[in-house]
């Protein structure tokens, strides 16, 4: 056995351990009891110390010294991709770890609390240890990486981008955005207000349909479930994906198109090539890219003219009412509405990357220091004017309304809005290659555009950086102007 | 931090590990699509592993060397526990092991297809495999722990039983049933046949059924789960225990009554002593123990007349339909009723026990080598003709019938009996100490039993072994007359 195979074995070994905690998280989100809630936090922690354990053994390095992986591309991405893990968990003193678990899940409860009743005072004190635990974490992981504080942590969810990468892009977002919504909000204003279908929508049938759309996506009901959870979320392992939604009686589109994103995610999971399942290189190539899988089949497939034609008998058959509600022409208004408002996760796709450049810049200034916690609030705000014109009335729809700062997760906000500009970008260059693409949607038929996606995304599994990703698929690095000429034919044409 | 208290940590981490394996087994039969049991077997190994080398790491051995758990019985027990699980740990070539697990997987799947074929020759081999590597593993075992090479298999499921404790009380057994069993059936035969409830049955309606009784007899919903499974049982862990059972659409009484048994077990795992959650001492006090608390809720509790009483009228409220069905004599006709027939999970309380006599006396002949593998489905008939005087069409219905053996377990069938046994013994004395329980169970009230329990049982966790347990509960230890005097009073008078 050599090196490289002895590093094969034990990163299969870990990834073992973690598809058990994947596992157990779904089944926290979707089945568990609350009385079990206490046990299922033990067992992830000593899950993941287990698996941390595999990851920094003292054998590990005299592997990682001796390993070479030969010529082929796959294999020495591998071995590059497990060198990067192996680094990032070895770069950080276990204690600074164990203490960051600590406070991000002391602050994540403190935080729930102080959302529900605006009360940003209440969780201050907590984030502040969160922040400047994450400031130490992120100066000891830098300069090992070789990159800044913030990139480093972005790095742990994107690798290869950093701010540097995505500050021009969003700078130009900025300019697009502040000429393009009024104009969009001027042109639907100029409309009919479209027909709400009338509820309500018995949620068993809702979840038939979604399972029905979800498999006619081309997710196989044999490697995957659908259950309810009160975040909607996608979860498992690439052989048995988890799905999750949540049904409303008075609206049936959330759920809808919940589980159409949930399932580009699933097929992203499913996608992935086998012969390297459970190494480095057989995972999905970060979270900017797989949003790009929710998101193409969400914004970009499902929510088309050319599917909305099919999807409304389909509608009609489930929901028996005014036929008017179903057309593809009120579907389109109902579902593709631009509205400035407070939430992140109800945001339409042109307004999202606002809520986006606004985090995006206040996490660089808590992580670099610059941006006090206590003044977090009020530079909330002041982004929110500045981006969409409004100021959330309390803090619950400010600053307080996402999990992510609280529970210590810096760097990821960006991903949300790369995804959707790669989103973009992939359809219009699947389109180029999948000559009739939209034909196939008007026949709820995406399996075009999934094996299309299977063969230059998730085939590919992480062997390419997101950019390289990208300029293998489409011919060019992320270039946003895919999604602000897809926002202007879809809202301003 | 003491060796002791080393030790204790590790347990408790080993006992987080077995949890999530409690966890991914239970989803494994009651959740996950079939594209996921590949991937489930290597995360079940995995965790196996894990838990394995934390149990018999270099490290273990001189903590328990050095530890010393004071003069208080629990911790004294439980270091004498740790050691024991240590000891049966490290007692077997880790080959063995592999070689076990391998061959085991291997005969279990040749025996699902061999069981529907009938068709024993097709798994002998594979069946030969297993007992000659349960052979090794028992003759390796047996000299470490100071047992015969059946008794340290049977230790495995209930510690501190040997064969020489079952031997006698299965022989006085059979006695007794060559006599009851046609008196049984004669005074049987002699009444007008029961009427049988008229299904369809809406599964829905049973579930919610099943849900109310385990609920009503103190299994917190807040700590559990009532799933589907293709065969019933009760997993989890003892904050978050998940029971399942099965629905058929012309019968009832079997999820019914499967849930209220399961329940038994959901019980006794709620009941552990918390102080010493994770901890040997907190568990269970073995496979035997666990059956009598399942048992004592089916068959001495809810089939009596009392709670039939009782629970006649909910059946009518759920089932609406001739009401004389209903009434407790029709119900205790239906359902405690004796018949002499092939396979054990549908025995009655009468019979059952036959048909473990029989497995106790063929897996003793496989496991000294004094019965071979050829040889079993002939020894087999010739047992049940001599203990229930039928015989078997067909191997399906033979000695293929459970999966024990071809998993690999053996040394666990006397567990079933002596817990039926254990469970008449503990009920005759929750009556004598508990005024009152016969009217409380016709109110449908479990909870004086069920407090009975927690205080003899539950909460003992495994400070004692099993007669010890009975002795202190009961005044003696295991003694079949009480379940032969149940037996007596339910059928023969």
């Amino acid at each position: 056995m050599t090196a490289y195979d002895r590093l094969t074995a034990r990163f299969a070994r870990i990834a073992t351990v973690h598809e058990a905690s994947a596992m157990l998280s779904w089944d926290g989100a979707a089945m568990m009891p609350p009385g079990g809630a206490a046990a299922r936090g033990d067992q992830l922690a000593v899950l993941a110390g287990l698996a941390h354990g595999l990851l920094t053994a003292p054998d590990v390095a005299d592997d990682f010294a001796a390993a070479s992986a030969g010529d082929d591309p796959w294999h020495s991405a591998n071995l590059r991709l497990m060198r990067h893990a192996h680094i990032r968990a070895t770069a950080v003193p276990a204690d600074l770890i164990e203490a960051q678990a600590r406070a991000n899940s002391a602050c994540e409860k403190i935080w729930r609390e102080a959302r529900r009743t605006s009360d940003f005072a209440a969780v201050a004190p907590s984030l502040a240890e969160v922040v400047n635990l994450t400031r130490q974490y992120a100066d000891a992981l830098g300069p090992v990486v070789g990159l800044s504080p913030y990139d480093a942590l972005m790095d742990g969810f994107q690798r290869g981008i950093g701010a540097a990468d995505v500050a021009p892009v969003f700078d130009a977002y900025r300019v697009f955005l502040a000429e393009a919504l009024p104009r969009a909000e001027a042109r639907q204003a100029a409309r009919p207000t479209p027909t709400r279908p009338q509820g309500p929508f018995a949620p068993d049938v809702q979840e038939a349909l979604c399972r029905r759309l979800s498999a006619a996506a081309g997710l196989e009901p044999e490697h995957s479930r659908l259950d309810r959870s009160a975040h909607p979320f996608c979860g498992g392992t690439p052989t048995d994906v988890r799905i999750t939604t949540r049904y409303r009686e008075d609206d049936f589109s959330q759920s809808l198109m919940g589980v159409m994103h949930e399932t580009g995610h699933a097929l992203y999971e499913r996608g992935l090539p086998t012969a390297y399942a459970r190494q480095p290189v057989g995972e999905t190539a970060g979270m900017a890219a797989h949003e790009s899988q929710s998101l193409i089949v969400e914004m970009q497939a499902c929510r088309s003219d050319a599917y909305l034609s099919w999807l409304g008998p389909l509608l009609l058959e489930s929901f028996p009412g005014d036929p008017d509600a179903y057309t593809t022409s009120n579907l389109g208004a109902l579902w593709r509405r631009v509205e400035r408002g407070f939430i992140r996760v109800d945001a339409d796709e042109m307004t999202y990357p606002a809520h986006v450049i606004l985090r995006f810049r206040l996490e660089q200034g808590l992580v670099a220091g610059d941006l006090a916690v206590a003044d977090l609030p009020g530079a909330w705000n002041d982004g929110m004017r500045a981006l969409l014109g409004i100021v959330p009335p309390d803090d619950a729809r400010g600053c307080l309304q996402d999990i992510h700062w609280y529970d210590g997760a810096f760097g990821y906000f960006p991903s949300y809005t790369l995804g959707a500009m790669a989103a973009a970008q992939l359809m219009a260059a699947a389109k180029r290659d999948t000559p009739g693409l939209d034909e196939q949607l008007a026949a709820g038929d995406l399996r075009p555009l999934v094996g299309w996606l299977r063969r230059h995304v998730h085939g590919r599994g992480s062997l390419l950086g997101f950019n390289d990703l990208l300029r293998e698929a489409t011919g060019k690095p992320l270039d946003p102007s895919d999604f602000t000429a897809h926002l202007t034919a879809r809202y301003l044409e």
